[in-house]
């Protein structure tokens, strides 16, 4: 018999995986039950794969959210009693990367703050440029170029390399274009759920009809040249997956869209002759593009990206960037591998 | 040290995550281990959202079943020291939604059992409605309008207002017929892996023609205008992902099913004017139709649906039915959001 | 106030769930807490699904990995307290069958090796026939039809009957031609993310033309008419889901695939004419063929198969077979049934 102290219990991740640690103390030794140990500390890890080995966590590297990682299949426990009581677990380091977000139409830099965060603390280094015509930027009568340049200026100002370029929705066409300027700077392009435009093709060239000319009429009544996205099409198209609370809270940072970008042809030639490596995120519950029959994010448009890797989650178009910030920026990082 | 007094251990679901309570009192007090707290009571939620609260639970508001929704990432812990030891947990009540639900072809109103058991538990108010040749009822010999009516008529005796009309499978075009009626008692229509036809299109217009020709000749083997659904299609095309036992329990409640409605060509002109919101389940394990090419539930005939909210889920045709349905039931929920 | 003794905590699996089973020991009787009780041993699984009943576990029957079955709903607990301290519980032994896995292009006999574990624990009998061209056969100018052949020679030199025959990849193509000359041998044939060819087709026409270039001057460059995977065209397509280290280890296995096969146009009326079960396992992040618009595994192949079962996973084209092998062989085992 034993009575056991607690000392504490935490949750982290470890290599993509939720991660349970008991700290505690028994007052008797368990004896060994099959392959399991219940011992001073105790580290579970759901899922696990069979031979795996966790190594011990350092609390720093730890991400501060969890996900559930349904790639490697659950291990059961893994203890260590170390001789000393201020023995410390110590974490491998994971890769540190460089992200450039880009987001993309009725939005701006803080659509990122949450994937930001968890990519930070896992020990990258991100960057979320705003680029003209959006967030605190006044004037909204910007090209397609302005938009690029915005992007384009803040890489080199920063003098950036190597960096994983990602683009969201509109987002796409952007990294496309800073793609063709900057080519030798970014280390791979990840598209997630964003456009990929053909040579000569306009973001409303991809529009169902009915699309197409709702965004015509909604361009005529503005006074700007913009485009407000009502909200009775907000909680359908942008947040299917999201409470009714959360929507209206995702709404409350929707701002008029300039329109010019989404109507200008792209001359993306110079785009589909790069040889920079290209990944492509797709969500299945995203509804904003009809999911097939000619139109829709994958394979619609990814397939045009030629060789690409392609990683597949479960949320819509804006939703998991405050709900499952750890789970999107987990599929983000999953994009970037070589 | 602490010895700790275990009272319960409950397993519930809050806001779709499924929840595990610890009712325990510690001896002494624990001291904050990070930012994770054990304390007199001890709630889990898996997966959590940073930043969520959980609210004080209810046992009566709890649903029976649990389930794993992966939309919203894990939380740690919450916790609550009530001053007095009487002190009890009060919960959010969540909202209070009246469905209608219609079932499909070789069904009956049973089919929604486990899933009106649920939504019931959850606190909403749920109708089964079970239409002409179906179930109880001996005459096969019935029209589309007469199963239209039958539904019509329930809902008007019952003056139902403000509801979620969801259909499954056949259904759909049932729903499609209703709401043209009593547009103004619904709230919201619910589509789950269920026919959208087209204006003057039937049922079989959107079979493959093999399975078409089928229908045809079970059609002509019956007596009385029915088509049974053999066993040995009925594992493969309804049941995929349930077990060999449970395929066969499912199938003893597969009755005949009257032929002509499935052969009607629908006047839908009416359906196609309706503003009702209107949403589509779709469950990618369901292959009853070819998932593309120019069939299928989604996107080819979700798609018709104009504006709508696509809600995704892992399921086939019928097993969650049975195996799985506070998953369905949430699915359903999810979807009548506005 | 009570404190209890643990024997121990083990994970398992039951009925394709995760179990989590406590043996542990009170000093005193818990009181009844609303549904869930705490006594001398307590199993939770999860998902559960309201009512159902988990049977005796028996440690010699759990599978050795853990994987999440998402298709049914968790369960909060059962108790046995058996009269004596000697009683054990004892399982239900599963469906035991008999597997026949033919593997795919660049691959050999060893891909198989984590699933063929997983399968044997769980009591069924696993065959990995390797064919000519491939593995340990220095001979790379071989046929269809001598590829064929060894797994039709393989099957009745061990006089097989009366298993489930599973193809991935181009093993598709080699199922489809051993099931015509040996159906009576066949329960039931499985396709994995495998070609269906039609009747007179190759490999290759299945292919995009630029895929399709590709694999003829790869073919054209080579000195004994083979293709080669080039390693900057495998993590993106073979192992979408891996981690750098992992699509590394995997490439160590890659060997240079004899070309003629894939190119040679199948006589397939005889397939066409078998009543052989089908069904097909299609893992919804494989990319190795594009995933639409006429192209790819599901619906695009499957579709050939008429009356299928299907199944979907979460996976790509080859990671699986090492990071998740129990899920993997799972999702196989779901394809079998009747």
């Amino acid at each position: 018999m034993f009575t056991f102290r607690t000392l504490g219990i935490y949750h982290w991740t470890w290599n993509h995986r939720p991660l349970l640690y008991l700290e505690c103390e028994s007052l008797r030794r368990h004896r060994h039950m099959l392959n399991y140990v219940v011992y001073e500390r105790m580290l579970f890890v759901f899922p696990y794969a069979p031979g795996d080995y966790i190594p011990n966590p350092n609390y720093r590297f730890m991400p501060q959210g969890l996900y559930y990682n349904p790639y490697t299949e659950p291990r059961q426990v893994w203890w260590q009693y170390p001789q000393d009581s201020g023995g410390r677990y110590r974490a491998m380091a994971p890769q540190r990367l460089t992200f450039v977000l880009v987001h993309g139409s009725w939005a701006d830099a803080h659509f990122w703050d949450g994937v930001a965060a968890v990519l930070r603390n896992q020990g990258n280094i991100v960057y979320t440029p705003e680029y003209a015509g959006h967030g605190s930027d006044p004037n909204k009568n910007v090209t397609h170029d302005m938009i690029t340049n915005s992007v384009v200026d803040y890489i080199k100002h920063l003098n950036l390399h190597d960096f994983i370029l990602v683009g969201h929705s509109f987002g796409g066409t952007v990294i496309q274009k800073v793609a063709e300027q900057i080519p030798d700077r970014i280390k791979r392009l990840v598209f997630w759920d964003a456009f990929v435009l053909k040579d000569g093709e306009s973001v409303v060239d991809e529009l169902p009809p009915q699309t197409k000319k709702g965004f015509e009429q909604l361009r005529a009544m503005s006074n700007d040249d913009t485009i407000m996205l009502p909200f009775d099409l907000f909680p359908a198209l942008f947040v299917n997956t999201a409470t009714t609370e959360d929507a209206k809270l995702f709404y409350t940072s929707v701002a008029p869209e300039p329109a010019k970008p989404l109507f200008e042809k792209l001359d993306l030639k110079a785009f589909y002759a790069l040889q920079t490596p290209k990944s492509y995120v797709y969500f299945y519950q995203d509804n904003v593009m009809p999911q097939g029959e000619g139109y829709g994010w994958n394979p619609h448009m990814s397939m045009r990206l030629g060789l690409f890797r392609l990683i597949v989650g479960d949320g819509d178009h804006f939703t998991d960037t405050r709900t499952r910030p750890a789970y999107l920026a987990q599929k983000i990082y999953d994009a970037t591998r070589d």
